[in-house]
């Protein structure tokens, strides 16, 4: 692509302007340069530029704790907004915590410590306003899933709880570290088709789950996969208890339904939650952290991954309602203002798991959203609500039973089965559905981890396919100008007799170097074919566009340098055109430029094939410099 | 990069060109090409096409057996030039054989079978005319490396013996099978840079190990790394034998005078190397594979990691000849080749090491080359050379001290040092002298598994580097034209008033999309900032030059949904130039074409700034399609 020319056709005269070799950089300041755009891309010292040292340290607690930002200006009139936002929330959060927690397979009560703290912290740390947070459905299955397969809840629950509280304190750290170390972009390699198919896929296995609940069954497996579930379920039909079925698919009709009559309003899930709830709030718990050996491994793991998710999550939605209203969303402050937000509740209360460690998810911001929220003081609401509820109401939630419990979740859960997006992504990018897909499939039939490794490493095979076989073009002249593009783009370009014009699509890496060489090798190959066979003008010129290579490292010179000495056995010209100032300076340091000769290196394609065509009608040796000459006197 | 634009200066007129959405492809066609661009990229088919079932058979036979193709044109002539090569390259082979096996900690006389049947099997198979096939130093350390883990070679000879034979097995298992399932694109991986750095690290540890030899040591660390090697050395400095190092040294310092002299001439290595040598050929021994389950894992490793490094080192170096002499080098076709050799010595052979699956290194294919060979019946006259000094003369190397043939082995590896090589990465790209250095230094400091796997990494992490922070320039117009390029690469050029133009340097990817929206809104801040400071127009438009965007996915697309509501909100105008034909069908599919608007975008950024400077002159709505109708009429 990128490339045209410049004519004056009353004259006839081409033009050519040379290709500007980069001013040298001193090896440091370029480095520095480069650091800076990989770690600093959003610049985040930018406002401490040119400051006294105090309004520095004042600039900086605010960076930290956007709380004393938007504190001094806080109103009356924000505060009834937000009083009602969080009220809001806080209804949706009590019976979400205690739901999650079920699926963690802890105390419920546990659910309700993580709309505590969390949120407290959030308002002062975090950078988005909108944002709710508290628990998630799909860490709580992490946790069950990862955990599980080490110590069984039900026989060690008190190993199981400490196993869950250190997987929390590493997803913390890990957190906090990744966003003091400047290291948010590793979350972007979770893509937004991973993330939906990575997410229908919990939600498919958290409904299977669901089946023992709404069954009745007394006994299920503990593996997540849908062939164990099934077997499990279709091995113990004789024990299905139809009442608890039927009540359970009822009130899951009736929930659909109330969600479908109130779509576009907040949802209000006046629902009781069954729970051995414990009342009162609970003493520090540093102790309790699981640092020996055999399962040290596996808290760990645990905590990576699931704080990579919760990450993912947490920073798509919170920009997603930034967009909205237009402010602005630092990801890698977020991951601190997460991150000590799961080291505090491990600090602070008794067991906070996984699941509470997980920013709100999108229907609980929409919701804070939606009731007008105007600042995080809506997350403090909630957690004062919260708090309310765990010192005086929790003996209320004692009387629910498991199948309405079941209901509630699958109900949740098919919300985050989101198909038009996996339609969408069919329709625009069968690679990215693929993606999908495979995460989809591989949390259902593998688990958890699976699917995320897999979806992940097709997702960066493409990156890497991308560079290894890239697109290579033939351009074409699109008629009554001087600009080329590609030919298959559009169909009405000519291209030039006599001249083979190659657009290269991709950084020249070791990855593709041998690749381009052969592809180059049989375009020409292919190009003489078919000249030979309809008998046109044989070929004198290849013209590489060079105007997407935007990088080259020395495998890719070694390329170039072997397509040269090719091109002169085959008595062919090679000519470069557009090389852009990463590529220009390596094929000067390379020495190659002097091989390709830097007459032969023009700024655009059209000047190119000016030169060419001029040479093939007078054949003249180099007029070019003439040319130039001529047009620098004009 | 690449745009322009095409003026009228006579009359001022713009005139636009609309930017072709590609015609429609069914998914199955593009599929189908794709899959044909990723494994075919040589089209090894082409030549099959539109031919007789009979001559097919006949180019098949050809295509696997090249000897084939050759042989009905062979002339005496040839035979006299390959004649005189073959004895060459087998005065090399012969001593290297000996020395090499040594290094593997195996029986010498191995390395002489290696020189006989491998060559066979290449002169008929193999694709280069100039390639010698034999041994190498840097897979026999491999070997030594690898299995010397798991197998003391002193204690445990016919394990060990029988292991590397094993993995000599699985690494022509692998190559084949490679070449079958044309994935010979994976041996692209090793870069250049790669190469340069692992070799001189193995060339390194292998001098270090022969200090054993030098020194006239009894006893010797079994470990490979420098520090272990020191410790040992140093240990017992007590044991030294001066004579033996004076001897080595001075015989060291011959070699290399008697090669600096005839640095030019073929190099012949007319001395005599020690070893229990057993006269004779031996029988077949497909019963020696090593199938049980402990050190079946070892050998399948050290197969495939030698197996992948025979292969790059064979490829590049056989692709060096080629390009001399004008002739096509076929990956794939070459990995079959290569593996069926090293089964092949597996079944004729009794142990046939992974050094002996090393088809030749530079040096000794540049003998070959210049003592004249023709074809491949060089390596046959090599091989029948190498049988007669295993019939008759292996009596003869019996009386070689073990110091001359260490002395052989250094002189020998310090040509593999490529200091040079290494300053011209330093000079032409520094990122290539980092992999180049981090593979020398895992191979001398940890182990060659190591150096391979960080400079693979590193390189890895260069290509996706590339895609997560892609360079984004400010593009400016070059005095008396319409074309806009990089105001860093051309300093004479000049920012539009108002407009501010980018270009974006790489796909937009998932790993990508939340960094290009975060430095596009930078840019447009600091242009906003400048233009505050120094009182210009303000800005209304904002370009962004999609020329070298090569594909987009749906993460891509979002974030171009973002920044046109961020730039709507801002009141600014996101303009589009150059799409590709990729970024076009999926802007089309997606129906973010509608919301940009497709009169916002253009085939060039010249045409688009010429359009927004109308607009900023005159105020109009939208006066493109009046202008393009103008055109068309004229």
């Amino acid at each position: 692509m990128g490339s045209a020319d410049y004519v004056y056709p009353a004259t006839n005269v081409e033009c050519s302007h040379r290709v500007a070799i980069p001013p040298p950089q001193p090896f440091v300041k370029s480095l520095k340069y480069n650091l800076k755009e990989t770690f600093f891309p959003d610049d985040p010292l930018r406002q401490f530029k040119n400051q006294p040292t105090s309004r520095r340290f004042v600039l900086g607690l605010k960076y930290f704790f956007p709380i004393f930002d938007w504190a001094p200006s806080y109103t009356f009139d924000f505060l009834k907004s937000d009083f009602i936002a969080g009220i809001t929330i806080a209804s949706l959060a009590i019976p979400q915590g205690i739901s999650y927690a079920k699926l963690a397979n802890l105390p419920p009560i546990l659910g309700l410590y993580s709309s505590f703290i969390p949120p407290l912290v959030y308002a002062m740390m975090g950078s988005s306003r909108d944002l709710a947070v508290g628990t998630v459905a799909v860490a709580s299955l992490l946790t069950a899933s990862m955990l599980g397969n080490e110590v069984n809840a039900n026989e060690n629950p008190k190993l199981y709880l400490h196993l869950a509280f250190t997987a929390t304190f590493f997803a913390g750290a890990f957190q906090a570290s990744l966003g003091l170390l400047r290291l948010g972009f590793i979350v972007d390699f979770l893509s937004h088709a991973t993330i939906i198919g990575f997410m229908a896929g919990a939600a498919t296995v958290v409904i299977l789950q669901q089946l023992k609940g709404i069954l009745g069954l007394e006994h299920f497996t503990h593996s997540t996969d849908l062939v164990s579930v099934m077997r499990s379920v279709f091995s113990q039909t004789h024990q299905w208890r139809w009442e608890s079925a039927a009540l359970g698919f009822s009130f899951l009709f009736f929930l659909l339904v109330t969600r479908y009559f109130s779509k576009r309003k907040p949802k209000f899930f006046l629902v009781q939650v069954i729970g051995y709830l414990k009342k009162g709030l609970n003493p520090p718990s540093f102790e309790d952290l699981v640092l020996v050996s055999p399962y040290l491994s596996t808290a760990i793991k645990t905590g990576i991954i699931t704080g990579v998710i919760a990450l993912a999550e947490g920073i798509a939605v919170g920009r997603s309602f930034a967009m909205f209203k237009n402010y602005h969303i630092d990801g890698n402050k977020e991951m601190i203002a997460f991150g000590t937000m799961n080291i505090f509740q491990v600090r602070k209360l008794r067991v906070l798991v996984i699941q509470w460690k997980f920013p709100g998810p999108f229907s609980r911001s929409a919701v804070n959203f939606n009731a007008g929220c105007k600042t995080a003081v809506s997350n403090i609401v909630m957690a004062l609500a919260v708090m309310v509820t765990l010192l005086f109401l929790t003996p209320l939630f004692h009387y629910t039973p498991l199948v309405v419990l079941s209901s509630i979740i699958i109900g949740a859960m098919l919300g985050l089965i989101d198909y038009e997006a996996a339609i969408h992504l069919w329709t625009v990018d069968k690679f990215d559905f693929i993606v999908c897909m495979s995460a989809y499939a591989g949390v259902v039939f593998g688990s958890v981890e699976i699917g995320l490794v897999v979806a992940v490493a097709i997702s960066l095979l493409r990156v890497l396919l991308f560079v290894a076989r890239p697109k290579t073009f033939i351009l074409g002249n699109i008629p009554d100008t001087m600009i080329y593009r590609n030919v298959e783009q559009y169909t009405n370009s000519n291209t030039v007799p006599g001249v083979l014009i190659l657009e290269i699509d991709a950084p020249i890496y070791f990855a593709n170097a041998s690749y381009l060489r052969e592809r180059i090798a049989r375009w020409v190959d292919e190009e003489e074919d078919r000249l030979k066979t309809s008998g046109e003008t044989s070929l004198q010129y290849v013209i590489l566009d060079m105007g997407a290579v935007g990088n080259i490292d020395t495998s890719g010179i070694s390329m170039l340098e072997e397509v040269k000495k090719v091109m002169d056995r085959r008595e062919l010209k090679l000519v470069l055109a557009n090389p852009g100032a990463e590529v220009m300076k390596k094929l000067n340091k390379s020495k190659l430029i002097d091989k390709i000769g830097l007459e032969w290196i023009y700024l655009t394609v059209g000047e190119a094939v000016g030169a060419c065509n001029f040479l093939l009608h007078t054949c003249k040796p180099d007029p070019l410099k003439e040319e130039s000459e001529a047009h620098n006197k004009v």
